[in-house]
This record gives C-alpha cells, structure tokens and sequence, in this order.
C-alpha cells in the first residue's frame, strides 16, 4: 500500500457516504444516528451547565473554575472524569498526570507515532490488514510502518519473527498498534493468552502496544477480555479510546492513557507526556472545552459509566449483526463453498470473502448499479492477501437496509460470477 | 531558539495564567472574557439550532442537510458562511473549493508546513521576533525555519537577502510565515507599499507567503489596509485566519483558504487543496461539526459579518491600549531615556524594552514578588537581540489590573536597576 493509495483510502473512508447518497452503505464505521435524538440542543445544553457546575466546585485549576469558552489546559479538563469511565468500563486504571485529552483517537496516534518512532532506523509493526487511520497517521508524523506476516499462527511470533528481521537490517521496532477489541477491518478479538503472549515479546524487545480500545463497549456475546492496559505488568502500554463511537463523532474528543511506568521507569513516562502534551499544543493547541464538556457532562449524568448510556446501541448493533449474517447465509448459500465470513462478537465491522478480487472500480460499479457501498478489504492491507475480501458494516443501517443491501450485493456478486449468477437470476424471478 | 526552548515557550505561552493564578496577565494573548456572556449556554444552543435549520435548507450535501453529530466532511461544513464572511470583513475573496475549515488555526499552519516544505532542502522563512506557534508546527511537521534578518530596512529586503544565501548553500525557500496585522509578538502593521513589495519577491521567487490574519478585524486607528491575499494577483497568498479572537478560543475553527491558482497554475491549487484536506484526514479526521456549526450560527445571526459582534471588544481593547500607555508613561517617566515601547494600532500586544534581559527568571520573579506576569520577547526570537525585550498583552485585563500592573511591573524594573530603583521607591513613598 502505497502513500497515495493510503491517502485515497482514508479519504474513501470519510466521505464514502456522500459520493453514494442514495446507496445503502455498509462502508464507513460510523455509530448509528438512531439514539443520537438524546443528544439534541437541549440535552448537550444540559451536559455542558452540568459540567460547569461540577467544574466550579471541584476544579483545582482556579477559583472560579475553568472558563469554557477559554483556550485551556493543553492536556484537557475532563481526565479526572474520564479515568473513572474508563476504570468503571474498561477496567483501565489510570491516573490524571498519565492521561491527554485528544481532539479524537486519531490525533492521539498523530501525536504517539513520531515520539515513539523519533530516529529514520524506528520501526511501527501493525497487523496485516490494519486501520488505515494507523497508516495514515504515521506517514504524517513520518514514522516508517513494518506489517507483520498473517501467515504466521500468533501476533506474537509474528512480533517475534519481525524483531528478529528488522534487527538484521538495523532497523528497531519501536511500536505495535493493535486493536484486541473487535479488530477494524476484521472483528477479531484477541483472547486473554494471545495478549499476554504479545505483553510478553514487546515487554522483553522494549515495543511500546498502542491499544486501539474504540470497539471494547461494544460486545454482543460472551465474556468481556481484560484489557492489554489492564494485564500490562511491565508499562508497555499506552491506552487509547474515543468517545466517537460511545458518544457521538462530533464531539471529536479522545483520551490517551500511558502507563504507570515505561518499561518501569517513571520518569521515561513523564517526560513521554510531557513530549505528547507539548506536540499537541503544535497541531492543534487543546481540544474544545465545548466539546470536553459535552462528553463530561454525560460522564456526570451517567455517573462516569457509559454502559448503559450505550445499551440501546449496543442491543441495536447485535440484533443488526445477526440479521446481516441470517441475510448472508441466506443469499449466499448457493456458493457457500465459494464465499466466507465471519461472526465477530462485538465491534462494528465483518469481514467476507468474495470469489472474485474486489477492488475500487467494483466499489463504484456496485454502488452505482446495486446501489450498495462496501469497503473492500485491499484497502487496509499491505499485500495481495486481502484481495479478495470486503468489510461489512452494519452499524449504520437498520435490519431492513440490511436485507435489501446483502440482496444486491448478491446480485452484484452474482453479475461477477457466469454460472451462480444466471441460477441466482433465476431463483430471484421466481 | 532551540527546539527544547521553543517547546517550553509554547507550553509557558499556554498555561502561564494557571501557574501564577492570582498575578495579573500580561502574558497571553487571549481575548476577552468580558463578552463570553453573549454566548451562554441558550446563545450556543440557538447558533446550533440556526445552523441546522439553514443547513436543511441550504445543504447540497444531502437531502437532510448534514447530521451534525456524525463524522463529517473533513474540509468542514461552513465554508460557504465563512467565505461570506471574510469577503464583508476582511476583503478577502474565496470559492468553496479553496476553503478548509480547521481545528484552529494552529493545524492549518500544521497542515501546510510539511505540504510546502516537503523537502529536506525546503525551508520556511519568518521575521525574527516571530509567533512561536509558527515555529513550533514547523518543528512538528519537520519543516526547516530560517529568521529574516531584522537589521535590514524591509522585510521584502531581508526576504532578497535570505533568499542569495539559502540558494548559495542549496537551500530552497518555499514558504514565508507573516502577520501583516498587528503582529505577534511585536504588534507592527505592514503598510501597502511594504505588503507589494513582499509579493513581489514572493511571486519572483515561488515563494508561498502563509498570511497569518488573526489580529486583522481588532484595529483601533487609522485605515485598514488591504490584506495580502487581496493584493495578491499571482496566487502566491494562503489566508489564514481563526474565530478564536473574534468568536472565543474553545470552538478551535479556523480557515485556511488557498489562492485561485498556484503561481498561475489552477491544477497545483487544486492537488494541494486535496493533500492538505488528506493531511487533515491523518491528523484530526475533521472539525467538530458542533463547534462549526456554533460559529455558522453566530455568522447566520450577524448577517455573515463580525464586525458588530466584535465591536464592543474593539473598543474595550483600544481603551485598555491607551490606558496601558498612558500608565507606562506615567510609571516609566524617570527612566524613559532607557526604556522605550510601541504604540500598536490594534492587535493584542505592545513591545516594551527595558534596561536588563528579560528571561524566564525574571518572569517567576516578576509574578512571584509583584504579582504581574509578561512574556520575554526572547521566547519569540532566534537571537539575542529581544533580550531586553517583553511583550506586554492588553486584552485579558481591565483598566484596573493594568493600572496595578504596571506600577507592579514598574516595581519590578526599579528593583533590578540600582539608581533610579531608589528614587522610584522614595517617589512612590511620597
């Protein structure tokens, strides 16, 4: 995957939706606006008095507590509220003077990539395919990124081999950015030995985890597994999440947790944040305190939980998954041998197989004469592997879009295959 | 000026109010609080709600206009209002698809320092005292700074010179960062003949020029002169400005509009246009849709100009300018053969010299025993000749503080000169 190619996906990705208006779009991982109606004007009025009241009582900042309509603290105003979310959600524990308000996940990554990757010889190992956000955010901060092999049974002896091979040419892995959580693109979730086995080999090879916790929330059968945060001994891990999935996108506000320790020096650790604080207050100087109090306000009103701020979502998002996957195992039967998919617990995104390569021009052709939009696959990876593949959202659609958009994906399917297709066509007349 | 300086200076620059809360602030250059009251709770909800309604209408996006609280367009949502808006106030003339609306106007500058300096060789030109935000986002997007000389007569002068010397040793100046109005640190304005003449070297030497016009609207004499993007006919001008000053600090929007063509060359405006919206997409992915749709709003409510919003803090600006000078003349009487400062005609600051060097020391000093906080002009500087240099903020205060402040600040001069310190304590003990 080339710069330009990255570039263009990451653009595909964020203005998919509207290139394709009236085109059912299983594209970008977008929440869904259903339950957005909680946060009309009145109720994001409430959020931001309800912070300030809270602020002027608590706030140590200064007597009269922050004014919001300010320019502020660079690392933000809501960390003492959102380290208790994240501590009661997630069971990440953390503390204010390890914690960074973001203007979104991505600018924690924008800010991580080039502190962690300083020198030309740094290296940041991703899976294969990875969020292209990761990519793009590092070729921005012009941090070089080595996809680790998806040929190799575990990440951690992938990690393993990769050290191994960066060494020989004198490069250094210096960073690893997973998502354990209901992976994007792939819905994986890493169980709680393939975790410790990857704290393992980056604790030993001094790799700091980026951990990607966007999805964590978002779990629809199961046990939940302990966060990389949560089981890190050694302080190899720095947590990030969003409140663009939980919340709403608008808000645009992230957090960035670091360890207690890095690699068990402390000071390491607050010279890291005071390195992040500082490239901040570069690019985008703080993150609104209208928005901060929006998200804290929330965190007041829910009593620093969002789980049940998110049930209804979550409920929505499952019942969705599983009408995706009836709908798919419906259409597709006929050359179930040919297609594949998987059951992702949680998250927001499937990932099929299709039996044909799958790649920008059958996006537009399928969006354009089926009226469905997909993802393909292609572009989140850094070979051929997942070329024949797709990413399914069903986030942001409802049960009966569902229905009409896996049709006309299996008639797209269909107009790309001779056989299936003509037998399709005429199972769908009658 | 170091890159470790400059950090420090950059985070003193933003958090120097918190550290010494109960001195009076000289130092920061944020505006007003005073009028914050117009945009209560019920003003922001009814600029929301204003927004909304005219996007319904107006919106070419979609049938629905846009959801405001989903993801959005990364080259932001307002950029039509904006547009009518800086045509009425600023004289400066867009189309839609030259506009980026930014997370302040510290991520355009993050935005187009590495686009225009993409090349190790690639250097970005500033006058020296200049804005450190400037320094700090080249320093984060890997961009080459090189001060002007300020001891030659005119910038267009120093621009000529450094542009001998850099191509002498391969360099290549691609990009010039300016405050034509009401500069920070130093509050100059830039008459016509001056501005000319810098375009005319810029357009001779390809030279982008970054107009920085943050201070434009707040002018207290004279007549405004035209801006640099209005008098450039080469395309050799990218606007920057931010609703920072002129709405308040925590909606963090800015706009970056480029030229109609690059150098003449319409297609290089229009690649770059799409590389910077990419570089936003890898950074911040877009502009809070809330916060934009605040500032839309407000500009729907106004009638597309500021002009009147902001007309109150123009006048209780320009009044605490004449009250800061009239009390350094009174304060500074008996040594005024060995201090001088200027007499800004808008803009946020004043540069005063004084007879000792000014570093941070003397700022802890000065706030810890007299209770008054400045900015050294050295944080500004890449030399030593603002050493005995401060830079003094008008806007944050009333006339009260300043009164107190700078007898304060005078308190602090005497106690570090031997002579006059006497006659000055023995005065104001009479």
């Amino acid at each position: 995957m080339n710069s330009g190619a990255q570039a263009a996906a990451m653009n595909f990705l964020n203005e998919v939706a509207d290139e394709f208006p009236s085109a059912i779009s299983f594209a970008a991982g977008r929440p869904t606006d259903r339950f957005f109606g909680r946060l009309n004007g009145a109720a994001l009025l409430d959020a931001v008095a309800r912070y300030e009241r809270h602020a002027r009582i608590s706030c140590t900042q200064s007597k009269h507590g922050p004014n919001l309509l300010q320019y502020g603290r660079t690392a933000g105003i809501i960390g003492e509220l959102v380290i208790e979310q994240l501590a009661s959600d997630e069971g990440v524990h953390a503390t204010p003077d390890r914690v960074i308000m973001t203007s979104g996940c991505q600018e924690a990554l924008a800010l991580c990539l080039p502190a962690l990757c300083p020198d030309k010889r740094d290296v940041a190992l991703t899976c294969n395919p990875t969020y292209i956000g990761f990519t793009c955010a590092a070729q921005a901060g012009g941090a070089s990124v080595v996809a680790l092999s998806n040929k190799v049974v575990s990440i951690a002896d992938a990690i393993e081999r990769a050290v191994r091979e960066l060494r020989r040419i004198r490069r250094r892995p210096r960073a690893l950015y997973l998502i354990p959580n209901f992976d994007n693109p792939t819905g994986r979730l890493l169980d709680e030995r393939q975790r410790k086995d990857i704290l393992d080999i980056c604790r030993r090879e001094r790799i700091v985890v980026l951990e990607d916790d966007a999805y964590g929330m978002f779990q629809y059968d199961g046990e939940p597994v302990a966060s990389m945060s949560a089981l890190d001994q050694s302080g190899c891990v720095i947590h990030l999440s969003t409140f663009s999935k939980t919340v709403a996108p608008a808000v645009r506000v992230g957090t960035l947790v670091l360890p207690e320790s890095l690699f068990g020096d402390q000071d390491a650790r607050k010279s890291l944040w005071k390195e992040l604080v500082q490239r901040k207050s570069f690019i985008t100087v703080n993150t609104s305190q209208i928005t901060q109090a929006i998200v804290g306000g929330l965190l007041l009103q829910e009593n620093r939980s969002l789980k049940e701020w998110i049930r209804p979502a979550v409920n929505w998002y499952r019942t969705n998954r599983d009408v995706m996957l009836d709908h798919l195992k419906r259409v597709f039967a006929p050359i179930s041998t040919r297609t594949w998919w998987n059951r992702p617990a949680g998250g927001f995104f499937l990932v099929m197989k299709v039996p044909f390569r799958f790649d920008a021009d059958s996006v537009t052709d399928c969006a354009t004469k089926h009226g469905v939009v997909v993802m393909p696959m292609s572009f989140f990876a850094f070979d051929k592997s997942q070329d024949h593949r797709i990413r399914l959202a069903f986030t942001c659609v409802d049960p009966e879009q569902i229905r009409i958009g896996i049709e006309a994906l299996g008639d797209f399917v269909a107009s790309r295959m001779g056989k299936w297709g003509n037998c399709r066509q005429q199972a769908t007349v009658v």
